[in-house]
């Protein structure tokens, strides 16, 4: 394994303080609970939006702290649930009053640590909402997931949700808007190559030279089949069919990322992108917004994931407002 | 060799179609000589400003096209020149008879498309001046370049550069600022892995497991040395030093970029950027803006490369100017 790294059990850590060298003017981080702070608290108090999983899936969720995205994001060890611990600081440390909102990927550690610290915050006051993200239409099931896996659709409801947030949405209208948002969005991918956990020092699976992974979780977990590689062209079907066959996404407006997994060139993403976008727009899908790179990666895995997410003008609204984060910028 | 491609041959081609398909309320694309151009002319006519170069290097320089940064940009094939009729039809389809400055690397068939170009556009009266990037402190003379290649600097002179366009600077003056920039610019990089030209299907050198390539050029050519691979902390000293030993970064703010080589998860970027930037300071440099992420790259290579650059409080407020393009994006 060659990896820009010193220790492998000090990735993480190191690598906040990097994101905090680079980011300081934005972001601030509690080293001792391994959290990622907004810089600034927002102007007018108002719900606390926090998120966190496993490291390693950069800029998911450290990236995505700022005004118009997350207060707060705390970082577990490499595909590794964030403690108890954590959530309880970083729920701390955002709420001012008006309770907090935990977005959770749909892995058994990830939910049942977050549940536990919403209990203890109760107990301490704070109002806790949760919503669990399963968007992923791969597998029902899996090695870490009872139902479906949490995948890129979280980076769409960290945005949406962050938006509503930051206009001064109450605490359950805010956990309405993100279970719809889950509801209303679905991601597929596929793998070319594994990753490498640094603590293991190996890759993950092996896969031949010749073979796609197809419906690879984010944390190198087997998806639905191996089959052999194929060009863009058809490698855009194998995403498109099986979210459309979970969805019907004509007849309103959609929000559309194409997600690099860490190590597939920009060039390959555009090449996808142009398939996929052909490929819907012949079915009958009308993308109104997109994001093209990577923003939930599975460290130096090569391949991609297409996430869906149906729109309308409201939404759409959201997703435009203005965000300052590491990993999504505009109208900043 | 597996990528998300259709034929290698159309992997220019396709991945424009796509960056259109993604980017098309922002820039266009002329098809037929692959130039990158804004989707809407600047407000007041001004000097145009045009890059271009091997493809590979996403998202230089076509995800640069945009407000406040590149007019156009050509597509070259992978890791192979734009022709003189590429940029020909870039610059003409900028010139707003203020005259077109061209931002060419140090290479060697670049130079001279360009020259060619500029030569036949002089006789069309549009006046053209160039400035060639040079800021590869690795190696002087190379595979394909005589004296040093340009790197990472490109990334910030683009942006720079194109601020200064966009508020009306003069041709003249906006060619000694660029020549400026490229004088007080320089980079170092170093590679985990080789890349993959996706004509040639093979990796264009091999790398044993333990071993880095040190002052590696983006095309894959050979750097300075190979070494034993080794720790983020050391190998940050492998970029500092070379760059220091070349010029003096002490006494003024610098703009620095840590850049990923196309196949290096965020997480490593941002270990690397956390020891860079310690570095750095002990050296006496001071960091008054900085760029973590995949900006200059070399399709599927792992590996990163270190730019800085002196800038003024001048230099700063062309930075911090508005820019919206695919790849870099703020104020807007």
């Amino acid at each position: 394994m060659k990896k820009l790294l010193n220790q492998a059990g000090d990735a993480v850590a190191d690598s906040l303080r990097g994101l905090e060298a680079a980011h300081g003017h934005r972001l601030r981080v509690d080293h001792e609970h391994r959290v990622v702070l907004r810089g600034q608290d927002p102007d007018v108090p108002r719900v606390g939006v926090v998120s966190g999983g496993g490291s390693g899936h950069e800029p998911l969720h450290s990236g995505y702290v700022g005004r118009g995205m997350l207060d707060a994001a705390c970082a577990g060890e490499v595909f590794t649930s964030p403690t108890p611990d954590q959530v309880i600081a970083a729920s701390r440390a955002v709420d001012q009053g008006h309770g907090v909102l935990h977005i959770v990927k749909n892995y058994t550690g990830d939910v049942l640590n977050f549940e536990m610290a919403a209990e203890l915050l109760a107990d301490e006051g704070i109002d806790v909402e949760q919503v669990v993200v399963d968007d992923d239409v791969a597998v029902t099931d899996s090695l870490y997931t009872a139902g479906r896996r949490g995948v890129g659709l979280t980076v769409l409801l960290e945005k949406v949700v962050g938006a509503a947030a930051e206009q001064g949405c109450r605490l359950t209208e805010l956990a309405a808007l993100a279970r719809s948002v889950n509801d209303r969005g679905r991601s597929m991918g596929l793998a070319l190559s594994s990753c490498t956990v640094p603590a293991v020092g190996r890759p993950t699976f092996e896969l031949p030279e010749d073979q796609f992974e197809l419906g690879i979780g984010i944390h190198g977990e087997p998806g639905r089949e191996r089959l052999r590689a194929v060009g863009a062209r058809d490698a855009a079907e194998l995403l498109v069919d099986p979210v459309l066959a979970d969805r019907d996404f004509t007849g309103s407006p959609t929000i559309c990322m194409l997600n690099g997994m860490g190590a597939t060139p920009l060039m390959e993403l555009y090449v996808m992108y142009g398939e996929v976008s052909r490929l819907l727009q012949a079915r009958g899908v009308t993308i109104a917004r997109n994001l093209v790179g990577n923003h939930a990666t599975s460290l130096d895995m090569a391949g991609c994931s297409l996430t869906l997410l149906t729109a309308d003008d409201d939404l759409l609204d959201l997703w435009d407002a203005p965000v300052d984060t590491p990993g999504l910028r505009w109208g900043c």
